[in-house]
């Protein structure tokens, strides 16, 4: 549990002092606002940090705890920002962007892959995506350490920050016309968007995507998990890199 | 708890009867030998069952349950047979072999990369390797009811087997020389071996391989999930096939 920060006053505190990552703080619908609330909602709010309301069921495990109805949950790592990112050189580099991936397990095993893979960032938003927590940071087996995690808060707008940074945008969709292998990922700076496993990439960033590609399925069973799905695309660009004449 | 069969009495019956694929029963080390664990022990040598020995800590997830220290873990789906398996006509088919997996999360991401992928058939060891169980039937996301899986008493002589029967055996090794995709796998049966995540392919299966291959890495980190380095593999041969000439 230290990744969760319990209570109005050391909520607060932790948002003075802004030496931790927060990914997100909960409010329970159950309490009244006060002024430490409101103060906690401002801060919050001027660094863009998200704060949901949520039921007081969410609050059950951590009733040995004094939380009063408000928890901030941590993140063991720093995350990056975009525009800090961009500023570094990258030549022939490659990015991975998570799209409503929920499960953490899947998260921890995406951050393997990437760091295997050399995938030099992992952009998430900060919304409708799981956070680095610490399931994500065990799961990941130490490769959290080395790659960067971007944090946005718009997918739209940082697709569009790469486009203008002359990245090409990759999507995956089950019925783009594309093969995965058919694009040549040589000799350019790619993100690779990955949907969430029932619902896909969102349809604002199909559009703005550069590539939408599919993984051909060889059963009539379109069902890969999402960190096999995007392991079977990285380690093609991977091929294509080391076996480039 | 529906893939668990509790007390000496109902594991004595499921033996008997014979029509639930028991995966494996564990006896704590605590209760003393009688008739009835005497011939549980007889009935499960006879069908070849795996039982162990275990700590009482072992129950303590059972304790609401009258499971007098012996309880039998059942398996969601029914195994079928190598020999059954390979009576079956197979062309320019795959199969992938487990040794080790111990994560049940894991196998289930596995087996819906083998059912996306056109594999014919998943075989694991009867002992040290996850068996189907209930968080496999759910992580497969209905995966599990497209594929058999193949259970053998022993790793060794089914690849033998295999080898006997045409097929090739390609097994993971992260200092193997050649690379995954510098293999032919069209026109050809083959079987990919993979090792559990620390420990590898065992040393008498390596031997015994067509082929040793590795997943070449960006990055000084070698620490794949096996379901993501599998899915890298297959893939690739999916690839070879749809693209063949």
């Amino acid at each position: 549990m230290d990744d969760i920060i319990f209570g109005k006053n050391a909520v607060m505190e932790a948002l003075i002092a802004g030496d931790r990552e927060i990914n997100k703080i909960l409010i329970s619908k159950n309490i009244h606002s006060d002024n430490k609330i409101n103060k906690i909602k401002e801060l919050a709010k001027a660094a863009g940090i998200v704060f949901q309301f949520v039921a007081k069921e969410k609050f059950l495990p951590y009733a040995e705890f004094n939380h009063q109805g408000i928890i901030a949950q941590i993140s063991p790592v720093k995350y990056q920002d975009l525009d800090e990112f961009l500023t570094q050189k990258h030549e022939n580099a490659s990015l991975v962007i998570l799209d409503g991936v929920e499960d953490s397990h899947n998260f921890g095993a995406i951050i393997r892959t990437c760091v295997c893979a050399g995938v030099e960032g992992i952009i998430i938003p900060s919304r409708r995506n799981v956070q680095v927590n610490a399931i994500v940071e065990k799961t990941s087996a130490g490769a959290i350490n080395h790659i960067p995690v971007i944090k946005v808060n718009s997918l739209v707008s940082a697709v569009q920050t790469l486009k203008n940074s002359d990245w090409w945008v990759v999507a995956t969709d089950a019925s783009a016309k594309d093969n995965y292998y058919n694009i040549n990922y040589n000799d350019m700076n790619f993100a690779i968007i990955m949907g969430a496993e029932h619902a896909g990439v969102s349809k604002s960033l199909l559009k703005l995507a550069d590539y939408t590609v599919k993984i051909p399925m060889l059963k009539d069973f379109n069902s890969l998990n999402v960190s096999n799905a995007l392991s079977a695309i990285i380690f093609e660009t991977v091929r294509q890199k080391l076996t480039k004449k």
